[in-house]
C-alpha cells in the first residue's frame, strides 16, 4: 500500500500500543521472518518434523504475551496450538484462527529466491507463507505482544487454534473441534486468512465457496488394446470420459447435473448492484493470469461467478499413453479428478448423489464408469449487517480511513462450516494480504504496508468485539 | 489346431520335402526357440545390441541355406537383413518380408514365464516374438532349409527384406527401400505378418488400415490455477479438451470431421455379404477381450467397423493431477493423442489437415489449441482377383483341404504401402498366427500346428507362383 486516505480518526487505536508498534517494527518483521524459515509443509511426510517446529514455536510465542492453558495438541497428522487469554470477565468470548502450515514449493525453479530464505526488501516480504498464513498469525501475535509492552490486556477473552492442516484438508481438526467444544465456547470466531479486495481496498469476506471433489473412472477392459485391431468395435475410455466430462458442462457454462442449482441462494438486485459497485477491472484481471479469454457461466459478471456462482471444473484427467511419440493403443481405463465449488445453501453430499446419478444416465453402454466421493466442504455466508460483521468494518474503516467492501470469495476454508455448524459460531473473516500474492504459487509475498495495518486493525478489533451484544 | 480336413491334393507338397519337414520336426522347433531367446525389443535403446545379435543371427541361417548377396544393413536405428535366392532363371522374383524384433514385454508381471525364456508345450510355443513376427520368418527358413535338404531350390527367385523397425514405425525402411528399389526389383511381395481368422481358419489378409496420428495441446494459462480462486471465470482446458473430442466423434460412432469419410472406399453389396458369410460370433469376441459391450459406427457389422471402416480413438489423455486424493487446481493445460485408422482410399496428410481446420473450429475461446501431425500411413487393399492372390489362395487350400477366405485386417503393416506405392509391386499379406495370440500382450504363443502348416503353405507357394505371369 503505497497511500493511505486520512483516517477519520486521528487515534485509531490507543496511542501508548502505537508507540509500542513504531518502536518493535524491527522485531516484528525479524519475528515473521524467524516464523517462515521453518518449512512446515504439511501436505509432505518428510516435513513431519517441522510441522512440530513451527507448532511449539507459536506456542512458545502465545506463553510469552501471557496465555495460559498452552498445549501443542496431538492428532492423527499435525498438532494443533491451543491457547487463551481470557482476563476480561464478562466480555465476549472471541475464537481467533490462523493456521501455521504451507503450501508445498513446487515447482520451486519458478521461485526467484529460495522459498524458505524468506527477506523484507522494498516493502515487501518474500517467501512460502509470508502471507498465507504466517504473516497473519504474526499480526495476531504482535498485536498482543504491543498491548502487553504497555500493560494492556485485550478487552475481549481470546481463544486461540493455531492449525497445521490448512493446505491439507483439515482432516485432523474437525474430529479436534467436536472433542473439545467446551472449551472453545465462544461467541465470534475470527478468521483471519484471507485478504484485501482488488489490491489494497479493505475487505470482509462475507460468502465463502463450499467444495464437492469427486473421481469418475471410465474403465473398458483389463488391459489396452491394439487400436488396429480393435478400433470400430469397442469403446474408448478416453472418448467416453470426455463425453460425460462435455455432458456435464454446457459451452454456455451451465453446470448440466440435474438439481444442481436448486438449493442455491440467488443473488439479490441489490447484492447484484452491491458486486457491481466494487472497482473491477475484467481486462486486467486477466491479463494478470494471463488467459485468451474470461468464459463463465452465462448471464452472470465475473465477480458474481467467482464468489457467488457454483462451479464444475475437471481437477485432473489421464488416460493411457502419455510419452513422446506415438503408441498405438485403445488404452483400457480413463479417470478423471472433478470437483465443484459450491455456494450457499448447496450440500457437498446432496451434490455428489446427484452428480453421480447423472454420470450413469449418461455414460456409454461400452464402458464401467464409477463415480466416488473424495471430500466436502460446505459454503458459508455470513450476513453484512451482523453485529460482529460491523464490529469488523468500524475497525478496518478507524485504521484505513475508508469503509472496507463484502465480498465474497471463490475459495473454501472448510474450518469456517466447522466453526459455524459444529460450535454455532457466527464467523467474522477478517484477512490483510493482497489478491494476487501467489499464496499457492512461487514467490508468495506480503506487503509490509498491510502487515502494519493488519496488526493495527486487531488492536482495534478486540475494543470494537468488547460490545458485541451476548 | 486340433483338426485338420483332409486335403483333397493328397501330396500338398513334393513328398521327399514333407519327409525332410518331417525328419527335421524337432530342429526347427529348437531353431524357434532359439531365436525367440534373443530380447530384440526394437523400441528400447538398451536392446540395440540384441537387435544386432538377432539380426546376424537371421543373416546366418540365409547363408545357410544358400542365399546370396547376404547382408547386415546399418540403418539410422537397428539392421536390415538383405539376401536373395535366384536360382531359377526366367522365373518371377519374390521380395519375401518378415521383422525380426519384437514388442516391448510390460506389464511383464502378467506374464506367467520369463518372456525371453520360450518354450515349447502342449502344442503352443510360449514366448515373446514367437507369433509377432520371429516364427513366421523361421517357417521361410525352414521351407528353404527342407527343400536344401532333398538338393532342390525354391521355383522362383526369392529376395529377403527382414526388417528390425516394424514395432517402431519401421522408419529406417522407407529411405531404405527407396535407395535400394534396384535389388528389390521384383514381381510380387509376400509379407508373413498376419495370420488366420477366428482361430484357425486359413485367410489371406486383402486389406489393411492405414493410420494418422496427432496430438491435440490446450493452453490456458502459464501455471496451474486455484480452483476455488479462479473457478467459474476462467476455462477449464481439461473440459475444453473433453468437448474437442466429444465433437470428433458422435455417440453414432461417427466421426464428425468435415469431409472425414469423402475418399472412404464404401463396401460393395458383395464384399458385404462375403463378410457376413464369414464365421464370427460377436459375443465370442466380445467376452474374449473382454469389454461391457461391443459399440461401434451405426450401420456396420463388428467386422466391417473392424476392418473396412475408418476410426477414430483417444490413444492417451492428460491434464493437471492424477495423484491419489484432491488437488484443487485447475490445470494450466490439458493432452491428447488421437488417431485414426484409415481405410482405401483416405490419406493421412489430407485427413490430418480436416482434423486439424475442425478442432480449431470447435475449440473455445477461452483457451488455446494446437494439433500436431506425430505419424501416417497409408492404407492398402489387394484385389482378391490377382494372380498372386489366387497363387495363395491355392497353396493354402492344398495344404489345409479348405479354402482360405479374405479378411480386411483393422491394423496397419506400413511396408505394405511402401512395396504397393515404391516399389510398386502387388503384396500378398499370409501369415500363420491366431487372433488372440497375444502378439503385443504378456503371454504371446504361436500354435505348433500353425508352425508345421505355414512352413509347408510356403513350400508350396513357391511353386504355385513359379506361373504368376510377369
Amino acid at each position: 500500500m503505497t497511500e493511505i486516505s486520512p483516517a477519520p480518526d486521528p487515534t485509531p487505536i490507543n496511542p501508548a500500543v502505537e508507540a509500542a508498534l513504531v518502536a518493535s517494527r524491527e522485531a516484528r518483521a525479524a519475528s515473521l521472518l524467524d516464523f517462515a524459515r521453518i518449512p512446515s509443509i504439511s501436505a509432505l511426510p518428510e516435513h513431519a518434523a517441522d510441522m512440530v517446529t513451527a507448532a511449539e514455536w507459536v506456542a512458545d510465542r502465545l506463553r510469552r504475551v501471557g496465555a495460559t492453558d498452552v498445549e501443542v495438541a496431538s492428532t492423527a497428522l499435525h498438532p494443533i496450538v491451543y491457547g487463551r487469554i481470557h482476563e476480561a470477565p464478562g466480555a465476549p468470548v472471541v475464537l481467533v484462527y490462523c493456521h501455521y502450515d504451507v503450501q508445498p514449493v513446487d515447482p520451486v525453479e519458478l521461485w526467484e529466491t529460495a522459498p524458505f530464505e524468506p527477506f523484507l526488501r522494498d516493502g515487501r516480504f518474500v517467501g512460502r507463507g509470508v502471507a498465507d498464513d504466517k504473516g497473519q498469525l504474526v499480526m495476531h501475535l504482535s498485536a498482543l505482544e504491543a498491548l502487553r509492552a504497555v500493560g494492556l490486556a485485550p478487552a475481549v477473552n481470546l481463544t486461540f487454534v493455531f492449525e497445521g492442516e490448512e493446505e491439507y484438508g483439515s482432516d485432523s481438526l474437525f474430529g479436534w473441534i467436536e472433542a473439545n467444544r467446551e472449551r472453545l465456547a465462544s461467541d465470534v470466531a475470527v478468521i483471519s486468512d484471507s485478504g484485501y479486495f482488488e489490491g489494497n481496498i479493505p475487505a470482509i469476506t462475507v460468502g465463502l465457496r463450499g467444495i464437492m471433489y469427486a473421481q469418475i473412472d471410465v474403465e473398458l477392459s483389463p488391459v489396452d488394446l491394439h487400436s488396429g485391431s480393435y478400433g470400430g468395435t469397442v469403446d474408448n475410455p478416453a472418448i467416453a470420459l470426455a463425453r460425460i466430462i462435455a455432458a456435464l458442462k454446457g459451452p454456455d457454462g451451465r453446470v448440466r447435473i440435474p438439481g444442481f442449482y436448486d438449493d442455491v441462494v440467488i443473488l439479490t438486485p441489490a447484492e447484484r448492484e452491491a458486486m457491481a459497485a466494487l472497482p473491477f477491472d475484467e481486462e486486467t484481471y486477466r491479463t494478470g493470469i494471463p488467459v485468451p479469454a474470461l468464459v463463465g457461466e452465462t448471464g452472470w459478471t465475473t465477480l458474481e461467478r467467482k464468489g457467488a456462482r457454483p462451479t464444475f471444473d475437471v481437477n485432473g484427467m489421464w488416460s493411457g499413453f502419455q510419452g513422446e511419440g506415438a503408441k498405438t493403443i485403445i488404452p483400457a481405463h480413463a479417470h478423471a479428478k472433478v470437483s465443484t465449488r459450491l455456494v450457499a445453501n448447496q450440500d457437498a453430499r446432496k451434490v455428489f448423489a446427484a452428480l453421480r446419478a447423472y454420470v450413469a444416465e449418461v455414460a456409454s453402454p461400452g464402458v464401467t464408469v464409477t463415480t466416488t466421493f473424495i471430500h466436502g466442504g460446505e459454503p458459508s455466508l455470513t450476513p453484512t449487517d451482523h453485529p460482529a460483521t460491523q464490529a469488523a468494518a468500524r475497525a478496518l474503516r478507524a485504521v484505513h480511513g475508508v469503509d472496507p467492501v463484502y465480498i465474497r470469495e471463490g475459495g473454501s476454508i472448510p474450518v469456517t462450516a466447522a466453526f459455524d455448524h459444529v460450535l454455532g459460531l457466527p464467523v467474522v473473516l477478517l484477512g490483510f494480504t493482497q489478491p494476487g500474492d501467489n499464496a499457492h504459487a512461487p514467490n508468495e509475498w506480503l506487503d509490509l504496508d498491510n502487515f502494519e495495518l493488519g496488526t493495527r486493525v486487531i488492536v482495534r478489533l478486540w475494543d470494537e468485539l468488547a460490545d458485541l451484544p451476548r
